[in-house]
């Protein structure tokens, strides 16, 4: 093999080092939004890039998605696409992080048995990594959010529905199939006790989450009673009780009343002493208010701490800039070894 | 130091290997019965022994108990005091097991922040672990019960009230203050959501607990109604609904619906594909019959297999042995380094 002269024009760098020096991305799949994120190896954000996913089904479509982001983050910030290391991407649905497999969303998206870290790989050349996206939440704020340093908590993603990323000694639950933290179908004092329909919403998010705080106001909605339409919003419902309207007073009554009783359940089953509230809805101040409210009513043996997301809409997004580090250290190991 | 000279008469054992031939002892705890088993290193018991414990509230008292129990089994067994390795012990309480201190148990025991660790090895000279007995049954059954080789399960101890010991990827998870599993509180459809006194049975466990079961029967007991008695057990009122008497299956229907809530509820948050049902009340049968079919009728999303302890009134003791095995091995390797 040919010695190459010294040139100085060239820096030369310790291989190790320069994989130091490299940069990872993190990815929030949503069926509303796909948000991407590049950092450097420390995992502070040097670009953002996001596009609505709106009517997107196809897997291969926001993968190309994905990889076009990545692209448009690479000019910006004049990187090298021979720097990048690794991706992480949350994805909303059910995920086998074993294989790299979504094993189901929601019927919006529609996903089955996506083999979604394959199809990054192959389309990125370098290492993925998936997980559920209120996991990457949690890991979020794990890592840089409201909880930092806590062994043991829960982060609950309120916005349409309803799910929980469970942190138990310091890393994720994730159960024998993966679903653990889907507490959407929960049973509590004054939720539905009928087994519910495929496809519907479960008997806790039918209380708690934003479509089903939605479909409460519509059914006791009147002309007189309000001058919010009878299409508002959940987070529209709680500004009005926050002005002291009394029909929406009763829904965010009902709907932290209803998640007290959740997070109390948890909370007696884990013993766990932190909920952070994320998700449009869940961020709420009203919501966060009412339902410590509630829970200061009950015994003392169970006196969670509720705390708003640190991170707000940017949780699985920085969760999943950890889960890229972290691949990217796992691989450097496992190519060393 | 004197060589001592090879006598024929006194085998020569490797130290390592005389270690491995001592026995341990596994106690269980409770506010009725203090029970002992001596194993041996396999883990086989070579003998047992038990006493009543009723008005006994005393630490001091339960541990001279313990030491006379001891006594009692080397003596019948002719193994010498000097080869006992270690003692677990399962408390009816909240336990801390990193300091050995069994924070509070019931009111009827009326137990506070005694260091039942430190009391076992001072009286006994030997190495002492302590734990939740509701715990230990969990570790009992995942070691030679009905869970082994299941990662994540949860034991579920009904007897005068209701008690949770969750095993997560292999292992117990206690909580961040030693009070997960303490689900008597739980909160599901038809429980009271008034909040209850100190003292007082839980939500949970004053409708599936057997002084809850009991209390029920009660309350709705006519002569017309039942030959059994107002008086009668848990175990008696089950016995008498697989007789069909209308009363007593309406008991039954309702502890079982109550029950399979909270199955359902921990299931959905852990997404643990196994229950035990275990203790006194937990084991009848009609309980374990009727819960399953109230589980068969929701979604299949969640269906959990329901199954009697293998151990019975052996799983705390069994799980005790477990832990005094262990905790010879780690004195063993601690003594090594």
């Amino acid at each position: 093999m040919l010695q190459q002269p010294y040139s100085p024009n060239e820096p030369q760098q310790d291989p190790a080092q320069a994989l130091d020096s490299g940069y990872v991305v993190g990815a929030d799949i949503g069926g509303t939004n796909l948000r991407l994120a590049l950092a450097d190896r420390q995992g502070a954000i040097i670009a953002k890039w996001s596009t609505l996913t709106v009517d997107i089904r196809n897997p291969a479509v926001v993968v190309a998605l994905v990889s076009e982001g990545i692209e448009a983050m690479l000019q910006q910030t004049s990187v090298p696409r021979s720097s990048l290391r690794a991706i992480a991407a949350g994805a909303p649905g059910v995920t086998n992080v074993d294989q790299g497999i979504v094993i189901a969303t929601s019927y919006l998206m529609g996903w089955r048995d996506v083999p979604l870290r394959a199809f990054l790989e192959a389309a990125l050349g370098i290492p993925a990594s998936i997980d559920n996206d209120v996991n990457m939440a949690a890991i979020g704020e794990s890592w840089a959010g409201a909880a930092q340093g806590i062994r043991d908590f829960v982060f609950l993603a309120i916005g349409t529905g309803i799910g929980a990323g469970i942190i138990l000694n310091g890393s994720i639950f994730r159960g024998h199939g993966w679903t653990a933290g889907e507490i959407g179908y929960l049973l509590v004092p004054g939720t539905t006790e009928e087994p519910v329909e495929r496809g519907k919403p479960g008997a806790l998010e039918a209380i708690v989450g934003g479509e089903g705080i939605k479909a409460q106001w519509q059914s006791q909605w009147s002309e007189a009673a309000t001058p919010l339409p009878k299409s508002a919003t959940a987070t529209q419902i709680f500004d009005h009780a926050l002005e002291h309207n009394p029909l929406a007073q009763q829904v965010l009554e009902t709907a932290s009343r209803t998640l007290a009783y959740a997070i109390y359940n948890i909370s007696l089953i884990l013993n766990c002493p932190l909920f952070v509230l994320g998700g449009g809805v869940g961020m709420h101040p009203a919501l966060c208010s009412a339902t410590k409210n509630v829970l200061a009513q009950r015994s003392a043996r169970v006196q969670p701490q509720l705390v708003p997301s640190a991170l707000g809409a940017d949780a699985q997004l920085t969760g999943a800039i950890r889960v890229a580090l972290d691949t990217a250290d796992s691989r450097l190991t496992t190519s060393k070894t």
